[in-house]
């Protein structure tokens, strides 16, 4: 096991009706928020109007800037700084899913900063100060409810980059199961198959000792997969909701990879898909995550061959292990599948393949020469697996 | 699921050497510390020396109280509280196991308030300040580096009695696994049996739709079982040492217990019987915990299939549901009997019982007319199980 240090202050309200203390939630925090969301879902289910109620009964005063599109974009950040420099805005509330909550991210980290937020995401400086974050959530599967990071496009650079500070993890954190009855199938089967990634980052390590952790990362992923089956069968029970909404928080808490070194690789190739394709975080992932095992499996059979057996009860095949590890792979792809999520590039509508090299390239640039842990990726490698998951 | 709140802000430091950080992480809280620890063996090892030097380096002054016992005591927080209160202490610094920290926490509590501790673990009042808690730990198992709670005994009245407050989860704990690697056999059992009692209680639960966190449970049972046979055949190993480390912190974290209702029983007759025969907590609870399971079983007998099928990989025999259970509890005793710990009241040196009658009425009294959550037990059910673990 790793030295680590873990620390994760984030208060997470759970259940029904939790928004309703959002209100006095803030009055420790701040006396004037941006409100900041989606496309609209909040504002016709009526939770903004709930969330504004609350506010204006603890005497926390709001701006308010909706929006936010999945792959959120750089523009609209510097709207919300804008918004937040010139009122004295003490704390983003984030209200949706993980697109949103990383726009949030991201207005924190530049509104009490005089340079660029993005130069954060691409690692040219550190923000000195950062606002407080707080969220009410609706789409369970990024985790960034209760995760230290954000995810945001350069829309004219077409770049997508990643940041993370500890002092962005959301103080608190609103997770009502109820919100998310009305997720549609799609979306609910991407923020199972997000959360699974992020335990699967973690897994696959070459950190020896780690059983305690792994056998918690098989826990987790056993019952999304047992959610991902039950919530399509009863998409309006409180309790599969429940059930996806923690072990999603779980996924990404820093519970699950503390003392390991987990990999990530899949999500920066994934990045740099949806940058060059906008498809959806997660659909970029399904396509992209067999592949990647598939490619790298030969660097630590044994690992992917537990994989198998425990999450996925293969049996295991002294005379041929590569099979075991075989069948763990297809049966992730089989319920990715089930789930009509794609498992491959072709079903995300990407249908040639003159991009891959572009994508290949700019995951090895924005990885500082390679990407992941558990195997180092260069140009070659990204290309290839992108082959596989063509 | 439950409606719950999760917070747990305590920051761990882990690793290696990691308590040379202790002195710098306490300058933001305060400037005049308590040390307490136990009886000398911190001392002999070094580890208060250093201790000391990275105060010294920090500038963080110090006082000092020693001799914490098992089951401790309220005679010594008295002592300590007066300390505090005579030189303006900032903090407690508990540098020890889980009497120690226990310790800690019921001096903390007393220190800034006027009326007397015990009232609070008598919940007779509650305390309106507590100053800050940190920790070195040096034998895992307890988990009360990272929870609200502490249980004392007061040896005037001899009663040993638990509190709970979230003020007092410590700001920090230092969790060098290196510490622990001259932890005795039997200690090191002990604190094992304890991790997983503490995961036991938050197993066996009515709340229905709490697969999630079922199987986390699931994944640290089996983990501390697979360390307890590691460790008895290499003490030294620090790879084993750290895993045993992260699970009991996460045991009684509040991860594995979100949104269920625990039961707790075993825990509250366990007090019951130290209270009276001085046995250390945990032998006492791997005596008294096989028997409650067998007096509960039927409550609920799918539950304890699962925890024998998934915990021992007991094979489920439909012509006989009973014995899938029973097989499960008789591993449980044989793991713990494996590991030299007492599966009995006899082998606790408890040889007559004419205590009995008077454990189960204090412990029916202590609860407020009945313990336990998963089945409510009142006094008679209480001598039952004790009839049945004697």
């Amino acid at each position: 096991m790793e030295n680590f240090v873990y620390h994760n202050p984030t208060k997470v309200l759970f259940g029904k009706d939790a928004e309703d203390a959002v209100g006095r939630e803030i009055v420790p925090y701040a006396e004037r928020v941006l409100l900041h969301y989606g496309q609209g879902s909040a504002e016709k289910s009526g939770l903004l109007g709930r969330i504004r109620r609350s506010l204006d009964e603890a005497g926390v005063a709001y701006y308010e800037l909706g929006g936010v599109m999945p792959n959120p974009r750089l523009s609209l950040v510097h709207e919300g700084i804008d918004i937040c420099k010139k009122n004295g805005i003490g704390l983003v509330l984030a209200v949706g899913g993980g697109s949103v909550i990383d726009s949030a991210k991201a207005i924190a980290a530049g509104a009490p900063n005089s340079d660029n937020v993005w130069d954060y995401f691409s690692k040219q400086s550190k923000p000195k100060a950062v606002l407080p974050v707080a969220v009410v959530l609706t789409i369970p599967g990024s985790g960034s409810e209760s995760s230290q990071a954000a995810v945001l496009t350069n829309e004219e650079t077409q770049e997508k980059l990643d940041f993370g500070n500890d002092r962005l993890r959301p103080v608190f954190s609103v997770l009502n199961p109820q919100l998310t009855v009305t997720v549609s199938p799609y979306y609910t089967a991407m923020g199972i198959a997000d959360a699974m990634a992020h335990v699967m980052e973690a897994y696959f390590t070459d950190t020896p000792h780690v059983d305690v952790t792994d056998r918690m990362c098989e826990g987790v992923l056993k019952s999304l997969i047992k959610c991902g089956y039950m919530v399509r069968e009863q998409p309006d029970n409180y309790e599969v909701r429940a059930e996806i909404m923690w072990a999603s928080k779980v996924a990404i808490d820093g519970t699950l990879d503390a003392g390991r070194v987990g990999d990530w690789g899949s999500h920066y190739i994934e990045h740099e898909v949806s940058a060059a394709y906008d498809v959806a975080h997660a659909a970029g992932l399904t396509a992209v995550l067999p592949a990647w095992m598939r490619y790298v499996y030969q660097h630590n059979r044994d690992r992917f061959i537990k994989f198998a057996m425990r999450v996925f009860n293969i049996e295991y095949d002294p005379d041929d292990p590569d099979m075991t590890v075989l069948k763990g792979i297809q049966s992730l792809k089989d319920f990715f599948r089930l789930m009509g999520l794609p498992v491959s590039l072709r079903e995300l509508d990407i249908t040639d393949k003159k991009e891959l090299d572009k994508i290949a390239e700019n995951a090895e640039r924005h990885g500082g020469g390679s990407i992941g842990h558990f195997v180092e990726l260069k140009k070659d490698d990204i290309r290839a697996i992108l082959e596989l998951a063509f």
